[in-house]
This record gives structure tokens, sequence and C-alpha cells, in this order.
């Protein structure tokens, strides 16, 4: 593997890379470039100008949009995704985190463009996607794939595991952690929560607020039922380390799950319920439980004391990790690059 | 000049080309593209699919974001956008109505872009523009400039004016034409109506509805206020044909001001506020009157009768019609073309 080609990695410019406390796509792409970066691949990474990388940073745009409201979203979108096309000659590949705007401009260059699909945000973007559909895709979960598209591999998600040491000591309360929408099902942790007499302890950002109004806040009483707002890492690991267990009761198909293998590697089993990719994360009976409802959710609470901490984590360690990550994307590197000398 | 040159011309999706009602950068496209056809010029519209043009139609949006919710507005654009740019090759020149976006694309064709600037949006599209300011820039009035661009020609709008008769009978009532929002100054109109006695005739889409409900809705008592809802071009005809003259006290520079030329076309008097490029639409005293408020709106609405309703037409036919303004942007054409050839 000849390790030093010129990757450019593009970021979205919603938030710094990394970002400060929400911003999984921003995350990952930050991953990638210094995974990348520390492998000895000579690493651009296109993000906002405050961002921080090991390899080079070539920003057009200030500060993220959703930071700074003088940055208009769409103009920093077009000139920050057009800027990294204008020097594609300077790349042997684009890694691209931004969606199907930069697949837009991914014919008028020579540089072969790979593309990283964090979910199909609507159907509306679907007919994008399917005009360049012989790109080159990575999905991050077997179960978010459309069956038209182009893939070269499955890469899941990395997560860096030293922002989650062990919690080794069983604790008691139950957590939810994610954004307040009914996709992620809060009202379900709250109904399994009551069930099993658990206390639950909620905290992510208010997405849907009427939703919350509804079906969360009339709940809340500061005792069975706690909110705690959003939190940051450190957040994160003080819910974690008062965790009997996380519940991810979506309600939906989940595309990938961080905040799974995050609380898996903190130690923390998680039940989640069994829809996308939750069955990719989770290695039930051994890192948490599968379920198919409620009623499961709450019976699962009861056999939480199966699981080991340490075992969680060690699963994510073997399948989650960084290096698990970027060996994926050194391996699609690869064949991109392969595919491109013997043209 | 060799009108056997390829011409894309690439309008928004935002509409129909030409649209059904409101429209007016689409209509200034679709009026270029059937212009430069008649003349011989290999012209292809890049519009939606249901547009109607007399040289090719290149789609691959079925029908206007606005006109139908399926559509995904961001999706739409750039799927249009970069289609035009992926067929670069195959024109001589690419003549973009599409704001700041089609910008980002230009770099990465070797195909020459000019771009008629529609008007600046906001302050936060200043930066795209600045980054690609060597490029071809039309402006639509002298007042709409940016001092930093690469302006080869101020081009004022033509309108068709077999779409608007000489209404040569004076008529009685004063009309407002146009989006309803508090930029037209249908407040404005509203009360300089009121100092004169005079019947006011509103008619345009409500694009602010809170200024709608606080500003304009209180006045309407269906006798000397009358709201008649957004209006097509047998509408507008109508209204003119019952003007005395049109109010049109925007509060904000004009761009250019398309209503303008359309009711002078009609032979409709028009009271304008002196801002932007309303003193280059209206010939002062001649085709109507240019004032700095309201009550000297009033006062030239008894002075209308100074202005001769044939004048008012022969003013637009010599200034702002279609013929014109293509002789204006074959003008253009030719310079890029020439500069062209030579490099």
């Amino acid at each position: 593997m000849n390790r030093n080609k010129r990757i450019a990695v593009l970021a979205p410019v919603a938030w710094r890379t990394p970002p400060r406390q929400y911003g999984a796509w921003e995350t990952v792409a930050g991953n990638v470039a210094e995974g990348m970066a520390s492998r000895g691949w000579d690493v651009t990474l296109f993000a906002t100008a405050d961002s921080n990388t090991r390899g080079r940073l070539h920003a057009v745009v200030q500060r993220g949009y959703e930071e700074d409201s003088s940055v208009g979203p769409k103009v920093a979108e077009y000139l920050h995704i057009s800027e990294a096309f204008e020097h594609a000659d300077e790349f042997d590949l684009i890694h691209s985190h931004y969606d199907f705007m930069a697949l837009a401009f991914s014919r008028l260059v020579k540089t072969p463009v790979l593309t990283t699909i964090h979910g199909f945000s609507s159907p509306q973007v679907l007919p994008a996607y399917l005009k360049y559909r012989d790109g080159n895709f990575v999905s991050i979960s077997e179960s978010d794939r459309h069956p038209d598209l182009n893939y070269l591999a499955t890469v899941y998600n990395g997560i860096d595991l030293s922002l989650y040491p062990l919690a080794e000591q069983r604790a008691k309360d139950l957590v939810f952690l994610g954004r307040i929408h009914p996709d992620k099902g809060v009202h379900l942790a709250i109904e399994a929560a009551r069930l099993c007499q658990h206390r639950l302890l909620i905290a992510g950002i208010i997405q849907d607020e009427g939703y919350f109004r509804r079906e969360v806040e009339p709940h809340i009483d500061g005792k069975k039922v706690r909110y705690l707002g959003p939190v940051g890492i450190d957040g994160k690991n003080e819910l974690f380390a008062q965790a009997d267990a996380l519940l991810h009761l979506n309600t939906i198909p989940e595309r990938f799950g961080l905040v799974l293998a995050e609380a898996n590697a903190a130690g923390v089993p998680v039940i989640a319920m069994d829809l996308g990719s939750c069955r990719e994360v989770i290695a039930d009976g051994k890192s948490g439980f599968l379920v198919q409802n409620v009623q499961e959710a709450a019976a699962a609470v009861c056999r939480i004391n199966e699981i080991d901490r340490r075992q969680c984590r060690e699963h994510v360690q073997s399948r989650f990790s960084i290096e698990t990550m970027i060996d994926g994307y050194e391996r699609v590197y690869d064949m991109i690059l392969r595919a491109r000398r013997q043209n």
C-alpha cells in the first residue's frame, strides 16, 4: 500500500471539525483525517477555518454555519465544496463526507471521489444518488444501503476509545442519550423504565419541541425520570458511570448509532430495538440485548447482570475503534487507487 | 457576428420557464432564450421539464420546486446546475441566470460563463461573488452593481410588449402590483391612495404573512382598498385597463423593476420611489413620476394627466423591449466569444 498518496478529506461545515459537542459527520470525517495522517498518508482536511487537524487544513469558511449566524449555509456549502474540487488535481483521491452535494462536482474532475453516505436524509435526495450511482460509495452499516448504488464496502464508524474510559462498576440507573425526537423512542424508554421500576436519566438536545412537551415532559418528576439537557463528552461519561444500561428503543431503522458504541466502550450494556443497524453494532447477549418491543426491553433490564462490562468494551475495541475504521478505509482507498492506475 | 454559436441558457428551477405567474428570473431567462433562438443562435435552455422553448430544452428536474412539493429545492438545484456544466463542452458559452451557485462550477469547465446578476439576495452571498469577481457579469441596472466585480455591461430586462397591449383610455383606480412584502411598500401605497382619496387595487403573492396581516389586511374594505390575490398576465392587463397610475413606493433600492416596464408598456404611468433602479426605468415626467415620500406620491397622482399614455409605451418600446435586451446580450456574447478566440 502506497501511503504517500495525497488524500483530500471533505468534512461538512455545519460545525467545526472535530465538533465541540454535536456533529456526528464532522466527528467521523475528523477521525478519518487524523487516522490516515497518523499512518503516513498525505492528508488535507477541507473543513471550517477553526478546525484542528494534524494534516493540512484547507478552509474558506471561517466558522460552522450552525455556530455563527453570519455565515450563510448555502453560500458556505457551495464555496467550501467547489474549493475542494477546484484543487482536485492536487489529490489522488477526494474522500467526501458531504452528502449528495459533492457528487454534483465529481464528474467535472479527473480525481476519483469516494463518498461515505452517513444516511439518506430524505427520499428527496435519492434522485441525486441515483444519478451518480456508478460512483464510489461506502455505507456505514449493512442495513443502511440503497440497492442501486456502487458500494465498495461497509466501513463502520470508529470512535476514540480513549474518550470513553471503562466504568467497571455496575450502577443502578437506566440512561437515554440522544436527540429528543420520536425517531429515537424516548417515550418507549420512559415506558420500559416504568415497567421495571428503575430510574431513567435522559440527556440530549430537544430536536422536536412538540414531542418533548407531549410525550416526555409530563413524565419528568426529578425522581424516577430526570432530564439533564444536552451533554458533552464529560457529561456522557458521568452518565455512563451511573448507568446499569443504555436504553435505545428507536422507532425507525438506525443508520449506525454512534451512541451505542460509545456506551459499550464505557462498559455500559445497551438494550436496543432490533431495527436497522442496531444488530450490527450490538452483539446480542454479549454487549447488550436486541428487543422487539417495550415489554422485551423491560425484561432485558432484569437480565442485564448477564452482560460483562469488560466484554462490552472489548467488543467496541475490536469492531468500532478508529484503528478498525482506518483499516477499512485504507482497503477502500487502495481499491480505488489501484483501479485508477490500471486505467 | 457568428450567430451559429452554441449557447446554453441556464434558468432557475423554482418555476417553469416561462413561469405561469410569478418568477421574474425565469421570465428573463426565457426571453433571452427565445430572443437568441429567433436570431439564429443555437440555443439550449436548461430549465424544468415542463418548460417551453423554441430552442432545445434540456431538463433533469421535472417541475419547479415552488410548484411541486415532492421536488427537493436543494437536490433540484444541484442536479440542474451540475447537469449543465457536465455538458459544458457542447457549448461555446453558458449564460447563467442562477445566482452564485453556478459560479461554483465555473472554474471546473473550459467554456466561458456569463452571469446575469438578478440582484444580490443578501450580504451573505457576497463572498461567493467576490471569489469569482474576475468572471463575466452583466448587471440589470446601473444602480444594482457591486464595485469589485468584472461587469461587461448593463443589460436592462426586456419585456414582451405583445403581452401588454396599450390601454389608451385613462381610468380611475390606483394599482399596486407585486409581492406583498415591506420591501415593496404596499403600506405606503395604501397611505398615498388614502391621502388623495382614490381607490387602490392590490394584486400579488403574499410573501410576508405577518406584514400582510398587520399592515395591509386591516385596510382592505372591498371598496377603497381591494386585494385581488396573485394575478397572471390576463389579470395584470385587466388591472392596467382600470389604472390611472401604478403606485410603486418601494422601501429599498429596486434592482430593476419589471412591473414598472410592464405597466408603462400598457400605457399606465408609474409613480415610483426614487430608490435604486427606478430612475433608470421610469422617465420622470414622461412615463411617470419619481417621488421621495408618500406626500409627493399623493401629489403626483393629481398631476398624472400630464403623462401621455402612448408616450409611456413608446418609452418601453425603445428601452425595455426584448429586441433591445437581445441587442445588449448579443454585444456581450460577442465580446466573450471574441476574447476566447484570441486566447
